[in-house]
């Protein structure tokens, strides 16, 4: 396999990344392009296939091949017959991608979760390296999870494993989109920390933050850098229950890794500071003790990076025809 | 490997329990001993290794064979040396099982977690058959939990996965032995659920309850049956936590089976059928759908028959020399 490459692709509902990669993980060429959702799915594939073939031209010259495709796609993947079964950002349902590039690129294609690959990216490339049993946690305007377990990604008994964000974590607490209350995401995310700020606001609370429509869980967090005291007491809170949440999988799973992504992660001490000492307050000492909690480091690449990996997995039961 | 047999032991505080069986699980030869744990480790470890020998005589003479023993402890195995580290039920700190074991019976020995080898017993034998991702959840004095990933037992990154029981549901919620507060322990377990009755009785609640010291889960569950309402709200209250904890379970391991086991697990319908809408309720519906939660059917057998199947798993982690 030493001649060979492999193509990772990370479809989101704004834009198609994608990169040509050694059997390594060593990036050899990276392409961006808008994905024009709107123009639908044949489209969309369309401009997939014409990213991947430019990949592939970066070593068709040299007599080198690419081994397969990976790829990562914002919503729920069948990976029994290659089919997006959901995909809200996109506007798809039952969408037969791996079909539809197989017959453009002629090569073999791995679907994917996006959650799922970023974590396997991580684990190949990023903060997760040489980990065993990995999570990876995304806090974003949701909160997504993905579970690497004895070097592979785990994605459980119909694809939904790791879905870590609906956690309850608070009978009584918050509603969530998903119907259910108190779900990790409604306590910890993006959105839950710019809710806990609106709320301060209404209630008149003095503080830095502005009460106009577009704060931003980045403007809590500079805020807080800031040492104001409301941003503080809302990552401290935020924090709070992640612990909660990760104490949880940290019982269940003892991972020897957690590795923290999103826009979030990037408040730095700030975060995990608490983050991990209520994480190890919230679990048994002898799993606690072994767990390193980082922050992501692949940023956009880990979708492509991790997707491009699935073609390296022992495929029996993740491959696609 | 048609001429093989292997050996089961379940080491329990009271008793030790054994069995030679065949290489589909069916059980052959069946013993149970008194553990007399205070004579001391050596001891005991002489008794299980006397009852090895015995169950080995039943084929030794046919020309067939036993292709090695494992064990279910009470506690924290160290797989690597083939150390128990703690045991408390057993008064043991660093005793060095499978070496003395060895040198016994001359049998490879593989050492486990009690509550880990009864999810595999069922898993292989029992109300998991079939199963590829599994989790056990045992509700006795404590909740315990083993977790059987792609067929084979998973126990994470040092042997301390599957702890469903310190899983923290309600941060505010009773204080648990572990240190935290709101431990699905606190809150489902036998033990909770005999605390609930007794600040009812103190309250006065009317119910064919006694007051007496001895009041155990079984009697709460026996009046539920007969319509006690005190004891069929305390059912669902039960249920109503469990289910919490097992929608979020689901959520993070998308399982296609649940085995509820232990003595509380006998209530039936009445347990069951508010424990599975409320798991249903907390998880999302792509795993919720496909999952079945289910009694345990092995009852104290599973333990011996999953330590057996140790024996028959991909040994490259597990085995210990």
């Amino acid at each position: 396999m030493n001649d060979k490459f492999v193509i990772g692709i990370d479809l989101g509902g704004t834009n198609i990344k994608g990169a040509l990669l050694d059997l390594d993980g060593g990036i050899i060429e990276k392409r961006e392009i808008p994905t024009l959702a709107n123009a639908g799915p044949e489209a969309v594939a369309g401009r997939i296939a014409g990213m991947i073939t430019e990949l592939e031209a970066a070593v068709r010259d040299t007599g080198k091949s690419v081994a397969g495709v990976g790829i990562g796609v914002p919503g729920q993947p069948e990976r029994s017959t290659g089919e997006v079964i959901f995909a809200p950002n996109l506007y798809w349902r039952n969408v037969p991608l791996v079909k539809y590039l197989r017959r453009y690129t002629g090569l073999p294609v791995f679907l994917e979760n996006d959650a799922n690959v970023a974590a396997l990216g991580e684990q190949w490339r990023g903060a997760g390296q040489g980990s065993a049993n990995m999570v990876m946690v995304t806090i974003g305007t949701g909160i997504g999870g993905g579970i690497v377990l004895d070097g592979r990604l785990y994605t459980g008994s119909n694809g939904a494993a790791g879905e870590l964000g609906h956690a309850v974590i608070e009978p009584a607490g918050p509603q969530c989109s998903c119907g259910r209350r108190g779900c990790l995401e409604t306590l910890t995310s993006a959105t839950a920390m710019v809710r806990m700020a609106r709320e301060a606001l209404d209630r008149g609370v003095k503080t830095e933050l502005s009460k106009e429509e577009n704060l931003e869980a980045r403007d809590i967090i500079m805020a807080a850098q800031a040492g104001d005291r409301l941003a503080l007491d809302i990552v401290e809170k935020a924090a709070y229950y992640l612990g909660i949440g990760l104490g949880n999988i940290i019982n269940i799973l003892n991972p020897d890794t957690i590795v923290i992504g999103g826009g979030v992660s990037r408040a730095g001490e700030l975060l995990f500071e608490p983050l991990c000492r209520n994480a190890r307050a919230n679990c048994l000492d002898c799993a606690g003790s072994i767990v390193r909690i980082v922050p992501a480091q692949l940023g956009n690449d880990a979708g492509f990076v991790g997707a491009a990996k699935l073609v390296l997995q022992d495929n029996t039961k993740k491959c696609i025809i």
